[in-house]
């Protein structure tokens, strides 16, 4: 075995080296990878927008579940929505690994071409890190940095009473994969029937909504925006917090794709509590004036993604969920909580 | 007892308010903790700096070893330092923290008022991160953002034959340090001689030299800069490796302080690989012309700190190290390697 398949024999510089290698000049970056610091110039005028989070395996990701690949995407992708959320531009991301003995030097140069792939898809360059080894679990955290013009910065805060609440793509796929994976107990490598695969998909392989999040900020028709990580009641209700407000969502305005349609009537009941409250599909939740509505739909799927209007914002705190003959339902069916 | 004192009771949405109460306003921040990313707004005419460094329990640190307070001063310190290193003012940090079960709250508050007081200490606002469990250690990942004007960062790759290498401070004290804690096998608790307590201090809570640092690069009397975490070999080694250049150290040219002098006197064999190599004393290492040896050592004190210069840059490869009699001292005798 050439010592180069080897991750001890590499060592910390040496796989460094590996990972810069890979790496392509990115926009207004002029010392990357390799000193004390990585410098860059952000765009006259524009501020600054930074958003981290961290992944380890065992709390966010199995590796029996995730491939590596997809792994290095799905570790920049959740980053790259929080700049999305802001109607940022994403720019540079830093990824440090904490890596368990058994990481085989092939699973980190997949993982790395996974990471690099999010971020050419969405014009984003590696500019620095840290390595180390993990007695336990594999670590990852990343922290990406974007740019916006001061003016066109979407905050959670802006929501206003009367705005129509809306959403980017489709609901509760994430959550309905993996309930999928918990239920089959497969690995990575099981075949699975179209349908399962397209939501399993949703969940390892999330898409962030970038240029819808640029459009919308760029249009000044919206008033508030966040990423939908914990769900779409969490996460609206971070908006509802920030802004003083709460909000009406009509469950039968709420997106779903075909497969998870289609998935549903396996089931004996409903599983309202994905699309409500399932984490991780990373679409976008906003809001606006009701006047904007023709020109969201125009402007978003422009950008390549649907948006559906699935409530109204009101002046009473609170958020309640009816159904399209007014009837409320019970927030105990809404789903389960996180962090608990 | 009152639910705020559990963390569990409190929740990672809690952890982060209990965090964000005590944040001050810093330069430049426009939305700090509490959206989907933080916005701040950089000085015009400035690029950005950025590094990032990832602690891991049992790796980096032993919670019974370290008090929370200096972790987490600690945590914010070895990040400063890398924008120290560039010349650049420190601005902005994030702090992401996977937290075992048995971390109290009390250990986290104690954790982050020790990152907060660092963070005061050089102008540091937090800005944003993560919180989440972990099960096994304690995970901490910081980002540090900084900002200089162009014409005065300091990259390694600026050294050039015949300027002098210099170091600021004292080396080898942290590795000292960490030497006296395995020996003694203490816990944070344990009394200790005046001498073992400056050392170990060093270790524990290193001071970043921001100011010496930024003064050294608005100067424009240096070449190329380092901060020295791996010992003055490895990180002298990187400023050579980046200008294509090598080096002569003049052993009995190393700064050491009074502490370790003193400790010393104790071991049988003089402890000089803890000078060449020991890591983690986050002094800075820097090169220049030896015409501006006089005004550095100047502006250095003003800055709070002695500056050294204890070798020459070579036009030949490979940094050698030489007693005051010219003699060259074996690679084996300069210490221990990292990274193995």
């Amino acid at each position: 075995m050439p010592p180069e398949n080897n991750l001890a024999d590499l060592g910390e510089f040496g796989l460094i080296s590996r990972i810069a290698a890979n790496v392509t000049i990115g926009h207004g970056v002029i010392t990357g990878i390799g000193d004390d610091a990585a410098v860059t110039a952000i765009t006259p005028g524009m501020q600054l927008l930074t958003s981290t989070d961290m992944l380890l395996e065992g709390v966010h990701f199995r590796r029996s579940w995730h491939a590596p690949y997809l792994l290095g995407r799905k570790s920049l992708a959740v980053n790259i929505s929080d700049i999305a959320a802001m109607g940022g531009i994403p720019r540079w991301a830093t990824l440090s690994l904490a890596i368990p003995k058994d990481c085989s030097l092939e699973y980190l140069d997949s993982f790395t071409k996974g990471f690099l792939s999010m971020a050419a898809d969405h014009g984003v360059a590696l500019i620095g890190g840290d390595t180390c080894r993990s007695n336990s679990g594999l670590v990852i955290s990343v922290t990406i940095l974007g740019e916006q013009l001061p003016e066109l910065i979407i905050r959670r805060s802006g929501a206003r009473p009367g705005d129509e609440i809306w959403v980017t793509g489709t609901l509760g796929d994430a959550a309905f994969g993996l309930s999928l994976l918990e239920q089959e107990g497969g690995t990575v490598e099981t075949p699975r029937r179209d349908v399962s695969t397209y939501l399993i998909s949703r969940l390892l392989d999330p898409t962030p909504r970038t240029a819808a999040g640029r459009t919308l900020a760029e249009s000044g028709l919206v008033t508030a925006m966040i990423d939908i990580s914990d769900g779409l009641m969490a996460d609206f209700g971070h908006i509802a917090e920030l802004a003083g407000v709460g909000g009406t969502i009509q469950v039968n305005a709420l997106p779903i794709s075909p497969a998870f349609q289609s998935a549903s009537q396996r089931l004996s009941v409903f599983p309202c509590s994905f699309v409500l409250s399932g984490g991780e599909d990373y679409e976008l939740a906003f809001t606006a004036p009701v006047d904007n509505r023709k020109k969201i739909i125009e402007i978003t799927k422009k950008s390549g993604i649907d948006a559906t209007p699935v409530g109204i914002v009101t002046s009473s705190p609170g958020v309640t969920v009816i159904r399209s003959d007014g009837s409320e339902i019970a927030p105990q069916a809404h789903g389960f909580t996180h962090f608990t």
